[in-house]
């Protein structure tokens, strides 16, 4: 009796943490495609779909270097006006050297570089660390802390 | 008799979600407290001790503005030589504005902002995002990604 009590207690075990893998695997697919469609809708100028990656609340914050930043529209207005406006333009952007890493079943960051380059040649790049949360419409980044050179 | 079902649930509902939030306080709690500690540690020139709040492990990451760097041993060498090396000084350091948030029962993140004072009155600042874990040895700093001007 205690054998089968142990037999079924590991497979339960086995099971539970098997099915927990899963998820983290599905949940890290997920996450990386939320940035890959960033990444792609950078690319068409399609600003609004950049921000569907972000979780849409005023306390969405943003750190930039040693600059604060809240809220979702602020965030979409900024970049409207620092790379759509008047003489500027938004480059190519490409996200490398992602590393998801689950915190939860519900809660996830990810470190990686960008990499933008301009029609001059120029090719500002940097290290941003993003945390994720899980939501009812799906995975969003709710603090961005982005430093470039 | 679904009554009674109903009601039980609804208690456990309760109990196990009012727990989830005193865990969550005891966690902020011991989180401030290792931020703390650091900043003691820091301003008696400990900097093994400031060392403390963070994973002992090659994994542990680090990221300075646009600069990555990996492992504790690392980063030990590294403040050494730059805080406590000939013509350095460490200065006196304060965490502020800090803002804990649980991303699950055993991760955690923490926004806040550095201020070192120099003995020639500057004064170099920033913001940064740590992730926490708890481990057996207690929550340490996973990664840490600081911007200052």
């Amino acid at each position: 009796m205690r054998a089968m009590v142990l037999l079924v207690g590991v497979i339960f075990a086995l099971a539970t943490s098997s099915s927990g893998q899963n998820a983290g695997v599905a949940a890290r697919t997920t996450i990386r495609k939320v940035i890959e469609d960033q990444q792609e809708a950078w690319n068409r100028q399609d600003l609004e779909g950049f921000m569907g990656g972000y979780w849409n609340s005023p306390e969405l914050t943003f750190f930039s270097g040693a600059r604060e930043s809240k809220g979702w529209q602020a965030a979409l207005d900024r970049y409207k006006k620092n790379y759509q406006g008047a003489g500027h333009e938004m480059g190519k952007l490409e996200f490398t050297n992602l590393r998801i890493e689950m915190l939860g079943p519900e809660s996830a960051f990810v470190r990686g570089e960008f990499h933008l380059t301009m029609s001059d040649g120029k090719m500002p790049h940097g290290l941003f660390t993003l945390i994720f949360r899980k939501f009812p419409a799906g995975w969003k980044i709710v603090h961005d802390h982005s430093a470039g050179e």
